[in-house]
């Protein structure tokens, strides 16, 4: 099969851009998934290069999952089947509100996921190589070298003005009609959502929400006293607004908690139609909505999605966004965009924390206003989609026969349903001695499910580590399934498939 | 009056010097209060320098309060005398506890602080002047030149290991046991005060204190919906034992929150001896104390006093302490060493802000080990009691007879309690008209009392313009006094004297 042809300088097709080009050739759908490449001497002489170097491109190409060797017959796409590796399954709405039970596991996940000996899957802040810090610290390098004293002053409890004004101004382009005097500063989105749950809830409230949800929104809810009513979410289309139409009919809830975009652990969005209508139902119950907007911005499509708040007529939706996952995330600089509670967020704010580091934020301001913050963001939607693309790749060529995975249109976690006899709490135990860590299901609900599913942080840049971690899970779900089989007739609680 | 003989280089003494060892005597008692100078004249012959020199370097103590001109009769060394003005009366207790009141005026005295136009007597952020900015700013330079991806990168959530180290070795060095494993590291004190008050109360529950107490804290409770027992506290003494004790025989006390060491707004502190006494208090009523520690190591006298923490064999206080008084008031990084109750505080930490911005934790770092933190220290303490001394014995020169003024032994806050008809809340809003910002009392307490006492920040460095703003001070509260004869007939709820 002929290559398409492309122009291509022949001094710079060194192994690294031939394969290059064959990827993007993949990526586009010329070359499609299970056809043959074209054998190394007819790439050779197509491209005018050396065996050697086709030998290499393709080497890479297969180390990248994106080609195999079909001994005795050559290089193929690896193909990538919808229906061989479906999307998790939707998991059952919650009989009633409950409390978030205390979790040592959450700890000892984020823990384990922060130390650098370990593979990070287990938390979801990026990772750190990813990101433009030589730029960043140049810039925060002229700011304390102009004005040393910028590292003693404060500013007011809810933040620099001019990055508040940074972060309305491209709301207003996104489709947000936000001042930036409705936006504090906080101390990363993990703030925001505390003051936000707070402004609106008391402990033994409930909060609705998506299920599965972070662990650390779990842990906020635990912290806070207020209980859960889980609604489902589909991998696909998001919250279920039937189930949360039924939900608050048949009981008093007090606030909603959502992800419409890029939905954390699943990766959903909810359409705009959706969104309109899930707004309708806030108003006709006349509650609240904690929204968070963390993963937006990294969307692989051409277009941004919008979030709920730009539906937000009456100011009953409080945003909550970071430049954690898409500039810098050891700042822990997020925001808050509170609508009709904006006063009570501001005290909670100068009661929770008192301020944002200030020299944190002027960088901050620096890199949207000259940095190339929108390039930068163009760049790292690649790396995401990329590494989600490769990730996804490789587990479901290493993990067993019945295995899901999502397949998220942004952000970059993936969610990867198990067979139910696998036990994910033990597979990150048995993981972690080998120094992997991942977030394991049941840390994702109130209830005791999704103990056959994992969470995994695809941010860190493909490389044999990271391979290998991979293949790791892989080999030991499928061992624990391969066990399974003696055990069977014994029914084991711990894990009964509960989704 | 001839000068004590000292060895002085003539060619070095300039008014500047000269000024300043006159000072010198005037701090060591060898000049005193009341006594007359030596004539320009007598001076300049004595230290073989021109009478310019000591007619500039009199104006200059003159300027800053040292020295007086008397009329025909030349340079006096200002009278101090405690007889003319009292320390400020301590409160009465509290019948019963109380929830404390939403305060808009807290927030607006913060953020009229916050702002570079105003003067900034009202918050209890250090001035960003005194602090050695430069020094800082090049650590950090050097940090972020030599890995920029830590400014990516995040720590484990209670913080970064080396900086916790460095904290308990100074603190074991000041008397304290503490293990850098029972360390964490928060987002500046107020962080660290929330989680730990969290950590030992719900909702409902009542919490002793000193009264008055600094209004920050006031907002924490606030805002977690604790309620509060004030206990009275003598500005020399610190909190009453036996109030406390009358207090823990009659109702539930869930936990004591205690400033032992200068106390803010009062500045006392706690003897040893009832530092132990209220240890025992705590065994003998088995309740943990949140301790705010931020002044400790701000005293004036040669002795560092130690905090509560150090009598605590079984774990129930709660340490909490911040760099934000000490060497960077912009980085907001504190600490907390919460005993027994760390692994509730740790948890809380992760749920409430996640982590604490790694860059700052390792700037603070190396200045511990390298940049002479206790160097600083030493001139900082000189510093802040120049600055107490000047602004308290301008504030006697310029406020009414009748007012009475803290002598804190470290710190930087002072109290001034005024004649009861004096209307602070109305003095903060008259001042402020003028660009001065200050702490109305009534922020102090959970009660309407302290309506005739202001907190003063002193730690700007002094100028005319703070010399203006303290006899602004002075005047508005007099002219108070004046306009008040006229209508005292009348009585005024706003304005009964309530402590």
């Amino acid at each position: 099969m002929p290559m398409p042809a492309v122009p291509i300088q022949r001094q710079n097709t060194t192994y690294r851009t031939l394969a290059e080009s064959v990827r993007r050739f993949i990526a586009e759908g010329t070359l499609r998934p299970g056809e043959k490449l074209p054998s190394v001497r007819q790439m050779a002489r197509q491209r005018g290069v050396s065996t050697g170097t086709v030998v290499k491109a393709y080497a890479s190409l297969e180390n990248l999952g994106e080609v195999e060797v079909r001994s005795q017959s050559g290089f193929y796409i690896r193909p990538r089947s919808g229906v061989e590796y479906p999307l998790p399954q939707m998991a059952r709405p919650m009989a009633r509100p409950s409390y978030v039970g205390v979790s040592d596991l959450a700890a000892e996940v984020m823990t384990s996921s922060a130390l650098p000996a370990n593979v990070a899957f287990g938390w979801s802040t990026p990772d750190a190589a990813i990101f433009p810090n030589r730029r960043i610290a140049r810039m925060m390098a002229s700011i304390i070298r102009d004005d040393p004293d910028s590292l003693a002053r404060s500013t007011v409890n809810w933040g620099f003005e001019p990055l508040a004004r940074e972060i309305a101004r491209r709301y207003v382009h996104a489709g947000v009609a936000l001042s930036h005097a409705e936006v504090l500063i906080t101390v990363g989105c993990t703030e925001a959502l505390n003051l936000s749950i707070r402004a609106v809830t008391k402990p033994g409230d409930t909060v609705a929400m998506e299920t599965p949800v972070s662990f650390g929104l779990m842990q906020i809810l635990q912290s806070l006293g207020v209980r859960v009513l889980e609604i489902p979410a589909c991998p696909r289309e998001g919250l279920q607004l039937e189930e949360l139409r039924a939900a608050l009919v048949a009981r008093k809830i007090t606030a909603l908690f959502v992800m419409p975009n890029y939905q954390n652990p699943l990766g959903c969005s909810l359409s705009d139609a959706h969104k309109a209508r899930l707004y309708a139902l806030l108003q006709e119950f006349d509650i609240p909505a904690v929204e968070d907007d963390v993963y937006t911005e990294l969307h692989f499509g051409a277009q941004c999605p919008r979030p709920l708040k730009a539906w937000d007529t009456d100011g009953r939706v409080l945003l909550c966004g970071s430049f954690a996952k898409t500039l810098v995330p050891g700042f822990r600089v997020g925001w808050c965009a509170p609508g009709r509670y904006l006063e009570p967020v501001r005290r909670l704010k100068m009661a929770n924390t008192m301020g944002t580091p200030l020299v944190l934020q002027k960088t901050i301001t620096d890199f949207l206003r000259i940095g190339g913050y929108d390039h930068h963001l163009r760049s790292l939607r690649r790396t995401y989609q990329q590494h989600l693309r490769l990730y996804s790749e490789n587990l479901r060529r290493h993990c067993p026969p019945g295995t899901r995975l999502t397949q998220p249109d942004g952000g970059y976690v993936l969610w990867v349903q198990f067979p139910a006899a696998v036990d994910t709490v033990r597979l990150y135990h048995e993981a972690l001695q080998k120094k992997v860590s991942i977030a394991p299901g049941i840390l994702f609900s109130a209830q005791p499910r999704f103990n056959h599913c994992i969470r995994l942080n695809t941010s860190s840049p493909w490389s044999d580590r990271i391979q290998s971690a991979l293949r790791l899970i892989g080999r030991l779900a499928a061992a624990q399934l391969d066990g399974a089989g003696e055990k069977s007739a014994a029914p084991d609680l711990q894990r009964q498939p509960v989704s």
